[in-house]
């Protein structure tokens, strides 16, 4: 028998909502929220610990659970909500009708270990807008980097806005965030080349050779990357650009260095 | 003497507010609004027509003016406003504390021609998001492509969500807009290749000539490229994506498209 919930006042519901909200209570609890079917199973894929879930059963069948791979396994505790309850903690008019609880990941670089020999990482410093963070880890997913790291994060990686503009990609990359020093320490010891995206006395991108061990860089938009990269670099690395504005958005700025780097690499 | 508007329930303002926030406004008037001096600067640089400006003397001083090229040949009629009129006007907390009018261009394909023997253009269909078309217009800026067709538009090009995050690129860009079949018969009797970003029977991209004439073709990412367009290419073409997902953001994909063609072409 599932508990039932029917309350939008409900202590769980609240609990819920706060968690969505405020990444104050993410952190605090060690937990973030998930909503829909794909997402949920983008999750579990990617390891993640499935705590509770919550269905609407107006929308969604209590069969439908079968069909996530893994779940069977998660032990999760299962809770019917109503269908007012539902639309409190869905995002617009989504009628999938699932919202699921994650045990958040560490994010450490520590742990991390590569088995290509030669790997391909792609940093972004201190990326501010969800979408832009949301289309970067995209393209890391379709470029089948071994680790985007995340260098000073301006907000957690499971802010609603950045799992739906992921379109769940922020589970199915190895992300690793930490400090600029942290992650230029990690990459130095590990023997991997570190180019960074900048203006001044950068090599155009596509004379460097990418095949080898190699992290990319972007930085935001309004500042660039700073002196610590620029000065850990082996080099600095430019897109030559020939418009009016000498800016780009940094989430395609992204894709068109490690999609260079994927063609020298023949996309293997 | 300046005109002076202190009362927000200024018709004139009233009227400011219908053409910023509704697309129907904008065609019938045939005007459109732009924010902060750098855009107006691109704007009047991009040959756009210049017909009233606004400023709020608390944030801008009318000597400013004088900075912005072209402003002293536009003959355009200057408001002075109150600091509760600008705020009205203005998006969030901006204190640039400029507004200006300007008049639409056609976007008409049929007054076209390029100088360039083989010209590079990128083609959108359908575009929905205005934080994509304003990514790709800032990337179709930085590649100085010859033009930017938009078949098919979901919004109007001045639509102030695509000013901003386009940072006015969509002043400095050639576009057109039309159906897909008008601009597939305009690429054709060009004699200018249309390559389609698609998922079935598709050639890698990096294997495609694009030193020729070229149109780069991207559709929406809910739905992919329709038949028309993969019918009418001389090639399909696909960006390989080996992650746990395949779907990459429409911007990315196109700048990750435009950028190997002018690798292609050395960057000239």
């Amino acid at each position: 028998m599932n508990t039932e919930i029917s309350s939008t006042q409900n202590k769980r519901i609240k609990n819920l909502l706060q968690l969505q909200e405020k990444s104050r209570n993410r952190k605090k609890e060690g937990k973030f929220v998930v909503e829909g079917l794909r997402e949920t199973g983008l999750a579990l894929k990617g390891g993640f610990d499935l705590l509770e879930v919550y269905f609407c059963p107006e929308f969604f069948s209590e069969n439908e659970f079968k069909s996530i791979p893994n779940f069977e396994n998660s032990h999760a505790e299962i809770i019917e909500i109503s269908s007012e309850v539902y639309q409190k903690l869905a995002y617009r008019q989504s009628t999938e009708g699932l919202i699921a609880v994650f045990a958040s990941k560490e994010n450490g670089l520590k742990t991390l270990n590569f088995s290509n020999k030669n790997p391909l990482i792609l940093v972004a410093e201190a990326p501010e807008k969800p979408g832009n963070i949301g289309a970067i880890l995209r393209t890391a997913d379709a470029a089948n980097v071994d680790a985007v790291f995340i260098a000073n994060p301006k907000t957690d990686l499971y802010n609603p806005n950045i799992i739906r503009s992921s379109v769940g990609c922020v589970f199915t990359n190895t992300i690793a965030t930490g400090t600029t020093a942290e992650i230029i320490d990690f990459l130095q010891q590990k023997n991997i080349s570190i180019y960074a995206a900048a203006l001044q006395a950068s090599e155009i991108y596509t004379k460097i050779d990418f095949t080898q061990a190699s992290a990319i860089v972007v930085g935001t938009e309004a500042t660039g990357l700073n002196q610590e990269w620029r000065d850990a670099a082996k080099q600095n690395i430019i897109i030559p650009m020939s418009g009016a504005i000498d800016s780009m958005n940094v989430s395609v700025a992204a894709g068109i260095l490690i999609f260079e780097a994927k063609r020298q690499r023949s996309f293997l």
